[in-house]
Formats: C-alpha cells, sequence, structure tokens
C-alpha cells in the first residue's frame, strides 16, 4: 500500500510560516502514529505569480489532482494588488476548487471556550457555539457565464450570472444533510428565494432531498434575516446550508461571531476519486496577513486544524484530528496565545514556532 | 401653495396599527406648526393581492408617482408564502422601488443608547454607534435580465444576472458621498472585486466619483470581510456604500448589531421631481410581523422614524425631524417600552397606540 498523500501549497504572506507548524504534526503523526505521508509541496497565489506569471501553474494544478489531499495556507497580499484580475492571486484559488470540483466548503464556527470574551457578543450568546456552514464552493455568481466588463451605449457595464443547476444544488445538500445526520440532525437551508429565481429553486432542490432524510429537520431562512439570525443567536443553528456568494459571507460574520478567527479551519471537498478519498483540500479560513508576515506573530491554529480536518475526512484518521484537535484546545485552556489571542497588555503572546510545539507537547 | 402630499401604503400584518401612531403625528404637526400634509391610503403586498390579484395595483402605482412621498408599512406574511413568484407581496414593493427609480436606501444603523443593552454585542462596541447605509436599490441581480428557471438537459437551472452599469454605481455613489459630506466624511465601498468583474467596475466608478468629494476619506473592503468587520468593530464605519444584494444582507446584518431593530427606519430616494422633492419611499427596516398582528404590541417607532426621515428629505423640515427623534429618544430613555424592547420579566409593556400617544407627548 502507498503512503497517503499530502500536496502542501503555503502560498503567500503568512502561510509558510503557519505550514511549518503543520509539518511538526506531521512528523509527530510519523513518529508516533506509524502514519508516513507523503508531503510535496509547490507554489499558489502571488507566489506562483511571482514564478510563473500566473497564479496557479498547470504543473501544480496537475499535482494537485493526483494527491490524496491539498493544504492551502493563503493567498494574496497588497504586492499583487494592481494585478490585472485575470492573474490575481484569488484566482489560484478558484482555478483549484473549479479544477477539482470541490463543491462541498465545510466552514465549522467554533468557539472555544477560553476564547468566548474575545468574541464581540456576548459570552452567553457564543459559549458553546458550534456551527458547520456548508457552502457550495464551484458555482453560483463566482463562476457563472456570462461574466466580465463590456462597453454598452457608450458606458461601461458589469455582468456577472448567478446560476445553478438542480444536480449542482443537490449534491452540496447531500453533503450537508449527511454532517447533520453526524451533528444535531438541523439544517437550515438560505437563499432569496424572494427575490431571486435562483433561490426557488435551491429551496425545491433543498426541500426535495431532505425527503431522503427524514430525521433532519429542515428550515429555510432568507439570506439577509440569516445574518441578523447569526448575530442574533447563533446558538439556534446547527448546520446551514447556503450558496457560494452568500456563503462567502455568512461564513465570515459566523467565523467572526466566535472570536476565534485566528482558530478556524475549512475543508473543501469534492466526489469521491478511486481509492474511494475525496477530492480535498483544507485551508485555514484567516488570511495572508501580510503585516505580520516574517514576524513569527502568526497563530498556526487554523491550519493545525485544517490539517486535523483532514485527518478525519481524507485520511481516515477521526481519532487522530479529535487527538490534534484536543490538545489545540488545551494549549488555549492552559493560556498559551500567540498575539492575536491577546488583548490585555503585559501578558507575553508566545510565537507561531512555540505555539505549534505547544501543541505537540499536549498531544 | 399645494399641501405636500403623502401616500400611505400600511401593507400587510401590523402595518396598519404603526401607520395609525403615524398619523397622529401628522395630526401634531398640522395642529402645532401650521402644516398642512394631503394624505391619501392605498393597498400594497398581500392586502393589494387579495383585493386586485397583483401585490400592487396600477393605480396605485400612478398615485406612488404622483405624490411627494410614500409612507409603507411592511409586506407578506405566511398567507401569501405559496403564491406564485410574479405575485408575491414582496414584487409590490419592488415594483415601486423600480419604477419610482428609487436608487438610493439609506438605512440608518444606531445604537439608541437606553437599548445598547439589548444589543447582541457587547456594549462598548455599540453604544452610540451611527452607521449610515447606502444601498443601490434598482439594479443588480434583483432586477438584471436574464432571469429565470428553465429546463437545460432534463434539469432545471435558475438563472438571476448581476448587472450594473457606471451610471447606476455612479448616482449611488453622489448619494452616499453627499451623506458623508454631512456626517463624518467617511466612505467604505463594499463589493467583491476579487471575484466578480462587477464589484471591479464598481470599485473603479466610485474612485472615479471620489474626486468629486476630495474631503472625504474613502476606503473598500470587500463585502465578506464587510460583514466581519460589521461584527467585529462596527463604529469603524461612517456611511458604507454598497449594491442591492450585498446591501441587503450587510443592512440587515448592522441593524441587528445596534440591538434597536424594531427602531430603524428607511428612505428610498430617486431623482428630484419637477418641484425639486426626490422621488421617496419611506419605511421602518422590520416586517410585517404576523405573529402580532393585530394585538396592539407593534412598535411604532420605525414607522414614526421613517415619517422623520420623509420630514428632512422629502418635506424640508429638518428641525421637525430633529424633534420628532429626539422625542423617541426621550420616551425611550423615560423607560416607555413596548413588549420587543423588554427582556425582564415583570416590566409591563405599552401597547402601539401607548406608545405613540408617549411620542406626542414628548413633542
Ligand atoms: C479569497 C477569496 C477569493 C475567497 C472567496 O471569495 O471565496 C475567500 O473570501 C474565501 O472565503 O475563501
Ligand atoms: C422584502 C424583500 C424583497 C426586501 C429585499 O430583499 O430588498 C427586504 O429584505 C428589504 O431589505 O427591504
Amino acid at each position: 500500500m502507498t503512503n497517503p498523500s499530502l500536496l502542501i501549497l503555503p502560498g503567500d504572506g503568512i502561510g509558510q510560516e503557519v505550514m511549518a507548524e503543520v509539518r511538526k504534526v506531521i512528523d509527530w503523526i510519523g513518529a508516533k502514529r506509524g502514519a508516513t505521508f507523503d508531503v510535496s509541496e509547490d507554489l499558489v497565489g502571488g507566489a506562483a505569480y511571482d514564478k510563473h506569471g500566473v497564479p496557479l501553474a498547470d504543473e501544480t494544478m496537475a499535482k494537485a489532482q493526483e494527491v490524496d489531499a491539498v493544504l492551502l495556507g493563503a493567498v494574496g497580499g497588497p504586492a499583487y494588488d494592481d494585478l490585472d484580475f485575470s492573474v490575481k492571486p484569488e484566482r489560484g484559488l478558484l482555478r483549484l476548487r473549479k479544477e477539482m470540483d470541490l463543491f462541498a466548503n465545510l466552514r465549522p464556527a467554533q468557539c472555544f471556550d477560553a476564547l468566548a470574551d474575545f468574541s464581540s457578543l456576548k459570552k452567553d450568546l457564543v459559549s458553546g457555539l458550534d456551527i458547520m456552514i456548508v457552502r457550495e464552493l464551484t458555482s453560483g455568481v463566482y463562476f457563472g457565464e456570462p461574466r466580465g466588463i463590456s462597453e454598452v451605449d457608450g458606458q461601461r457595464v458589469g455582468v456577472n450570472t448567478q446560476r445553478y443547476t438542480e444536480a449542482e444544488i443537490e449534491r452540496g445538500a447531500r453533503a450537508a444533510f449527511e454532517l447533520a445526520m453526524k451533528r444535531d440532525k438541523k439544517l437550515c437551508s438560505m437563499e432569496k428565494a424572494n427575490v431571486m429565481e435562483s433561490g426557488i429553486l435551491w429551496r425545491d432542490v433543498v426541500t426535495e432531498v431532505s425527503k431522503d432524510y427524514p430525521e433532519v429537520e429542515l428550515s429555510h431562512m432568507y439570506a439577509d434575516n440569516g445574518a441578523m439570525q447569526l448575530v442574533r443567536a447563533p446558538k439556534q443553528f446547527d448546520v446551514i446550508y447556503t450558496d457560494n456568494l452568500f456563503g462567502d459571507i455568512l461564513s465570515d460574520c459566523a467565523a467572526m461571531l466566535t472570536g476565534s478567527l485566528g482558530m478556524l479551519p475549512s475543508a473543501s471537498l469534492g466526489a469521491p476519486m478511486e481509492n474511494g478519498r475525496p477530492k480535498a483540500m483544507y485551508e485555514p479560513v484567516h488570511g495572508s496577513a501580510p503585516d505580520i508576515m516574517g514576524q513569527g506573530k502568526a497563530n498556526p491554529c487554523a491550519c493545525i486544524l485544517s490539517f486535523a480536518m483532514a485527518l478525519r475526512y481524507s485520511f481516515d484518521m477521526g481519532e487522530e484530528a479529535t487527538r490534534l484537535e484536543t490538545a489545540v484546545e488545551k494549549v488555549l485552556a492552559d493560556g498559551v496565545r500567540t498575539g492575536d489571542l491577546l488583548n490585555e497588555e503585559g501578558v507575553k503572546p508566545v510565537s507561531t514556532s512555540e505555539m505549534g510545539d505547544a501543541v505537540i507537547a499536549a498531544l
């Protein structure tokens, strides 16, 4: 049997730094659990643009298609702000999502007990919060055609197309219902069926799929109300299923509620490959944080927890995943903090690498 | 000189009840300030559907075009949930917005001192909060063509089109910059220029318009980050300018932050009419609240404050507007509360009409 394979794409900004800590975890698993990964590394985003003139080289894309899982750091930064749309660092990320067909983006919004005070929200509204947002990731307005800026009657017109097929809505919905079955069996679907026909189809299809999951309590909510309810009483939600664009906004909103933004992982899953594993890419929710890049200040936990999701969803190592998650929680409970997790003066933050070491020590 | 004219469209649910309190304010202004309004009333939403089979009759539309301002209550309710998309109560609202060409939707998100405890957010993050969201209201994905559900290769496909012309972006931007000039001279424009070409055009045009307002400090933010920042530190914002769909979600999110959802008004403004007044419709942010309809429980303040916006933007009665707003604040400070503004057991809420009377008494 061949080793499971992992392609690491650190990307830009703090990507490289947080990835170094994940490598410690990988080494630990190799040494202590006898699971060896074939790890390769490549460029994405601005880093790829600097070398190849594109945010994702074809060779990298080909590699991503072959491995069992991709682990991505972050893309973008001010150095690339003035690039043309077609070669922006983000396009590398979108190409990976689209060509690997990673249709189900899992974004847990979980509030770590030790960090509940960091939330903007009152503690009782968020402590124990544990939502899973499933965002459709390969369709909708991100990819719909026609798109672009053209000149009509002497003025520029910008067009994007929100487009969803039944099949696209359905496969994401199944992923969401499956997750709900393993959780609290509640699913809330969000769209704007009151103003968009694509939202009507969304509601229809999700309702249809729900018949295969009679145990799951399904509700529907307009996305604007969804944003309100997330702020008002986030604990009312278990699994939320929504489209690519609403999911982008609502999952960021939910992430911020937790007070643990620097802690949050994500998984983007596609169809099963020949070996039964889903196509998969894992990445922290935070960005490339160019302001603290290269200073050893980055919090590696989100990336480490993204690797935990990889252990769970790609490598059938749910036990190790839980162990890693527990280690991170323990470290937090012990008061170990990178700078982003501190707001009192006088408390000394640990470095990226000290945080990684602390997690390893707690494993 | 003819009297200023006002068309009242109570709509559904609690619309009728809150409008009765606005009428008291109108009477007060007539009696005490000598300003008489020509007030007419008509149907919209489900109420119009029940009578005419459409959510807005042509005659009502024609009236709305003629008056100086429209004051709308709320539309919709469970009785209409199963209606066909094309006759849903919401379509009445959208028809008014579109045919009156009300391109600038002003949605203040203001935290009333006396209600700061009601926010989900920690008090220091929201007390004194005063944001003005300007949402483009007559274009974007709400109205773009093509749209609809069709059958392609044996499966249904839902399509909506995000479409913005330069001119559409520009006129809303000018409205937003004008407001910023009267406020803290800060404007943040929100889009998804990293994934949508319509967002690139948006950013371009707003930047171009900003040259006419050198005193206003302009910033740009991706809408997902905008949702995060609204939750993290809402007081960083003064005026926000964003598109129809992002504006729908972000303004609801911002409204919920204030803890004063039942208190928030809105104005939707178009181009100046022959008499120099802008085409205008005013409406509370809250919905038709069918659950409390007919029980005298509704909070009329949002509708009263919407009328205050009408005094300011349509009737050149800024002084009276401020007076009305101050009266509402005073009533709150005095502890007068409708049920939606209470969370302690034992405190007795006042009725809709008692709240209206209290505001009049405080004028
Ligand atoms: C970087 C950007 C293209 C991306 C998106 O809009 O999907 C990001 O916001 C995300 O949520 O992963
Ligand atoms: C009722 C609905 C059509 C409307 C919208 O989506 O614009 C509402 O949410 C609003 O914000 O006024």
